[in-house]
This record gives C-alpha cells, sequence and structure tokens, in this order.
C-alpha cells in the first residue's frame, strides 16, 4: 500500500545495488514502533536482529511475524548453513514469540524446503522461499479483497453514496506482507473507485486502530475518522455505520470469532441495528487457516490470554515539543485486568469473509479441508 | 467520603480560625484537575476565582458544579450584596458552563432567597444558603444509596460471596458533593460490611473511570480493578458481573438513559447476559429531577454533545520522572469524532434507583410530580 506517494509492502528483501549475489543481502521492515508518528525503515541483517525485530513487534500480525521468521532462516543460512545452525536458528525464532502459530509454521516451511538441499543451495533456495511465503501471503490477502468487495457492493446498490464501515484493532496491511486481511476489502473497494468511509476504533488498551489503522489508511488516502471505542454502538444506533469488518485470531468450526478485546461488544451492536431494529451486518475476514476447525464453541473452549497491566496504565505519544513519551494515566497502585481478546458468538456474525469466499457461520464447513 | 484516613466532602466553606465572621468566609474545593496524580484542595476566595474553577473543571459532575455555584455567589455578596453585583455574578457563573442545568438552577435559587432581604442580611442567609444546597445533595445521595444497597444485598442472598459491580465513568462522590450516585449503592454496601468488588471501566475519551473513579475507590478502600472499556463484554459473557451501575445525565418518561458514551454497549453486553443466558442487572442511579418528564423517546429526541477531538487525541498522565504531561496518540492529522454520550433504551435498563426508591422503567411515572 501507499506510504509517502509510494507502494512498500512491510517487508522486502534487499541485495545491494551492484552485487545481487544473495550473500549479501538484507531485509528491510517497517519500524512498527515508531509508528504513527516516525515512518522508519529498518535494515535486518542478521538472525539475532531478526529475532529483536520480532520480539520488540518492530514487526507484528500474525502472517508478518512469519514472513518475518522465514527471512530469519535466510539471514541465518547467510551466515551458517550447516543443519545443527539453522536448527538453532529455528528455535531462536519460534521462542521470540512462543504463542505465535504462523511463525511456527513458516519457520517449519523453510526448514522443509531447504534441509534436504546441499549446504551450497541452501542460501539461494531460503532466498526464494521467503519470498514465496510473502507472495503467497498477499495472494491470499488479495482473494479475501476480492470477495469482500463484493459484499461492500452489495450494502449499497446506489452508488455514489458513501458506504461507511466500522473496523476494531488493526487488521490492515501493516499485519500482513501487503492488503491485510479486514482492510483488504475495504482497499479494494477504496481502489476500485468507491466511495467509502471507515470509522476506526481507537481499540484500548494498545490502540492499535487509532495508530496503525488510522496512519496506513491515511497514507493510503481512504477517508476515515477515529472514535472512541465507547463511541461504535452509538453510531451504529444512529445509523452512520453499515457494516462491520474486523479480522481475526482465531474462528472456530462453528464460526465463532476470537478477536482483540471489545469486538463483542460492537458485534452485539451490530446485532441489536439501528434504532428502526435493522440490523447491520457484521463480518470477519480471515486466511481459512484461521478457522480452527478442532474447536466448535469458542466462548467456552478458548482461553484468553491476560497481557501486562502496562497496556492499559502506560499510553505513548508524542509530547507537544515532538518527542516521543509514555505517561502513566492510572493512580499509584491501581489494580488492573487486561484480558487481550473476547468471543463473539456465532450468532452474532452475518459472515466469514475467506480467500476461498464469503461463508455464513453454518457454511464454513463447506470449505473445511480445503 | 475518605481521602488519605480522613472524610472529605468535595466542596466546603471555611471561616478562619478565630474569626467566624462570614465576611472573611472562603471555599476550599478539592483540584479536581490534579486527580489522580496530586490530592490538592483549592481555596477560592473570589466570585472570579469560583468562575475559572467551574470554567478549568477543577470542580465537574453536574450537583458539585450547582454547589460550587451557590458558593460563588456568597462570595459575590461578600464583595459587594447590592441587586446590580448580584445579578453581574448570577450571569458570570451561569456562563461559566452554560449546558449545566443544575447550575443554573443553584443560582437561581440563591437569587430567590436573598434578594428579598435588605442587603446587610444577605451574606449570611448566601453562606446559610449555599450550605443547605450541599446539606441536601448529600441527604439525596444516601437515600439513593440506601435504596441502591437493597439492590446490591438482593443479588446474592448468601454473604459473604463477593459482589462484583460494574461501572462506567465517575458518578461517584467527587462528582457530587459526597457519596456519588451510581457510587452511592457501593459505598453503602461497602461501608455496610459486605464484600463488594467494582469493575471499573476506564471510560475513554476522558478517562473519567481510570483517573476519579478508580482513586475515589482507591482512597475509601473499595476493593476495584480498572480494565478498558472493551473489556466489559467479555467479562459478563465469562460470568464475573453481577449487576452493572451507571449514573446517567438525564433519563427520558419513558425510562431511556442518556449516560457518557458506552454506557449504551454495556447495557446491550447486560442484557445478552452471561455465557447460559442469564441476564445481567443493569441499573442508573440518579436523583429524579435528572428524570426529564418531557422526553419521550431519548434516541430520537436527545441531541448528542460533539466534544473537542483534543479530548480523544491528548492524553495526560505521569511521566516516569512524575512530571504531570500530555501527549498525542494519533497520527498528524487524523480526524475524529467524539460524541460525548450515547442512549441505552429503556428495554435494556432494569431499574432507576432514586432518592424515592428503585423503579422499572414502566413504573417511573408514579414519582412524576413527588
Amino acid at each position: 500500500m501507499l506510504v509517502n506517494q509510494r507502494q512498500y509492502r512491510t517487508i522486502w528483501p534487499e541485495f545491494g545495488s551492484s552485487d545481487v549475489s544473495p550473500s549479501f543481502g538484507m531485509v528491510n521492515i517497517i519500524d512498527q514502533t515508531k509508528l504513527p508518528h516516525i515512518f522508519e525503515v529498518a535494515q535486518i541483517s542478521s538472525l539475532e536482529q531478526m529475532v529483536v525485530a520480532i520480539k520488540t513487534m518492530q514487526v507484528r500480525g500474525a502472517p508478518l511475524i512469519g514472513a518475518a521468521a522465514a527471512y530469519g532462516v535466510a539471514l541465518a543460512a547467510r551466515q551458517d548453513a550447516s543443519d545443527q545452525h539453522l536448527h538453532f536458528a529455528a528455535s531462536q525464532l519460534i521462542q521470540s514469540r512462543p504463542t505465535a502459530v504462523n511463525l511456527r509454521w513458516a519457520v517449519q516451511r523453510m526448514l522443509n524446503v531447504i534441509l534436504p538441499l546441499p549446504i551450497q543451495s541452501r542460501l539461494q533456495a531460503a532466498w526464494s522461499e521467503a519470498a514465496l511465503i510473502c507472495d503467497e501471503d498477499v495472494l491470499l490477502n488479495q482473494a479475501i479483497g476480492a470477495h469482500g468487495l463484493q459484499v461492500i457492493r452489495q450494502l449499497h446498490p446506489e452508488r455514489p453514496q458513501t458506504i461507511n464501515l466500522l473496523t476494531h484493532c488493526n487488521a490492515g496491511w501493516l499485519a500482513t506482507v501487503d492488503f491485510g486481511t479486514a482492510l483488504a476489502p475495504i482497499y479494494a473497494a477504496h481502489n476500485a473507485g468507491m466511495n467509502v468511509h471507515v470509522w476506526v476504533g481507537e481499540t484500548r488498551p494498545r490502540n492499535q486502530g487509532a495508530s496503525l489503522t488510522a496512519w496506513e489508511l491515511g497514507q493510503h488516502g481512504v477517508p476515515h475518522t477515529v472514535i472512541s471505542d465507547n463511541a461504535g454502538g452509538h453510531l451504529m444506533q444512529q445509523g452512520k455505520v453499515d457494516a462491520v469488518i474486523v479480522g481475526a485470531d482465531r474462528v472456530t468450526a462453528s464460526g465463532d470469532v476470537c478477536n482483540k478485546i471489545g469486538t463483542y461488544l460492537k458485534a452485539l451492536a451490530a446485532f441489536q441495528g439501528d434504532a428502526s431494529g435493522k440490523r447491520i451486518p457484521f463480518y470477519a475476514a480471515v486466511p481459512s487457516p484461521t478457522i480452527d476447525w478442532s474447536i466448535e464453541n469458542g466462548v467456552q473452549e478458548i482461553e484468553i490470554e491476560e497481557r501486562h497491566a502496562d497496556e492499559l496504565s502506560w499510553m505513548s505519544g508524542k509530547l507537544a515539543d515532538g518527542t516521543i513519551a509514555s505517561v502513566n494515566i492510572l493512580p499509584h497502585g491501581t489494580k488492573v485486568a487486561n484480558p487481550a481478546f473476547d468471543v463473539t458468538p456465532a450468532k452474532l456474525v452475518t459472515g466469514i469473509i475467506t480467500e476461498h469466499g464469503v461463508f455464513a457461520p453454518h457454511q464454513l464447513n463447506t470449505i473445511r479441508g480445503k
């Protein structure tokens, strides 16, 4: 997507201007810890640097972490392509975010491809496979975008009326290699010339909506307005939202949606609808591997991660003089609870937008095994 | 309520240690702009200072603003008790927060009492009437607390199980002269020896929950935990909330509740209930003058105030070195919408707790004219 009028991905390799040998390759990432105040590309030239980038969340979002880990294996192979070193690299990368399923999957895929090869062929193969993982993610998200575009088109048969969409957290291109999941349909609609406007929920406690989603929509030129998470219900009641589209960390076989804390409240308000009682459609957009076929009842079976109190009590931003700083907003010693996700029951979900198409929760089973 | 183990009201007069003449009276207020980080009592000794205190929200909350304005008239009478000066004072005070109905009511009541008196009697009468306004507010809130206590007692017949209550924004003693409205039943239950625990919603964008409610509950020793506004629905779904109690800026004749933005989402989640479908009771606690008998349909008829974007984009808190500072959390130039209130339809409301008792929305009419 666009940043300062230029097309970017969140991660891309660079082999120098004159020397295209893979032995000098580096990896560029957008340093997301500095957003939305500073746009900075960081160069990652070793396994150790990539582990730090993942740990400190310079890269974040499940698909992007997977891509970053794949390039981490390539950087490790540049240093030493032996079995022993690659296994060491794999364990270092996996431990950098132990709960990230996508990261583990990407690292395993890299090893499966390059370990059978002779040592001298491994580096070139590693760079190729990492690039393939990235390109596949982009294609997947473009397919989600294309199917979601049809959903958006059907919201208002008569254009050029503005279509108001509400999203929560950041499931945009910054969380993937490009295009994003929840935002892919929105970018597709915008790029197709439709008048879309996005209500961006701030998404406390980590503010990914106010910082990342607002920033990436702004850079790409998509009209949007940031609101407090509290305002979503009121806007829906007042008929100012045509549909809600969110991402998801996990979707169950029955269509329950586990996503960033607060998603459930938006789904309740959408189900309640506007003042006339007209229901507002609520969609989750996900790549199909996000569907966990082993779970039926998300409310009962999904364990919700409790994250650190500091995420709520400390708020990062820019002082009046431009310096980046954090302030503590709570009375000294206040106890905090910080459940990071919640589960929206399938009965509140209109559809799941995937790369295979859009499915009502009870139809999800038709793509099982695809 | 307690601050540093000492009993306080939010506002009280002081006449000096040796000289009890009203001509030397001053008014003490808790400077709420410095909470929760600094507890500071400010002395207000003139009409002008009181106007500034109201304007800058050193005092806030409808009942407290009314009390402050009443004392503002007394301070004006100390300077000059003529008709002309008192009318000037009244207009200055009313203009300090033009939409505050309670302020206008208190100023008018002061004029009605003192203007008919000879000039030399006016100052003493003004101090007395302002004190009476304060004492009446305290009694009103104690009555709300007593009726609300019965509601809390009925939640769990078998003590000493902990009763978990969720509140939103600050409708505590800091918003009144003492005891508060939504928090009055909670203080009553705590003071009666019941085990109550309060989930305190942060209440973006102005964070009155995280700053004021958490501070006052902490000072009074009531167990509580701050959560993001997004977490309320999840906690209710998981059966961790026994009842929701909020204040209200306005209640309609039909029982619709207009309160701080985000209240509606909590009411939806309470109505949806826990995972077994058991509805969680949702109460608004208000003095009966908060009921607007002229309005039936709150969703359609109440105009919602749109407040300044800075409330959302700037966040105030304490830097690591202890300095109070504000940071901007949004990308440069981001558009913000900031509706300050929302309306919870009566069908989601279990009861309205007033000084006359607790009433289901459809029973509210029984106290009309009381």
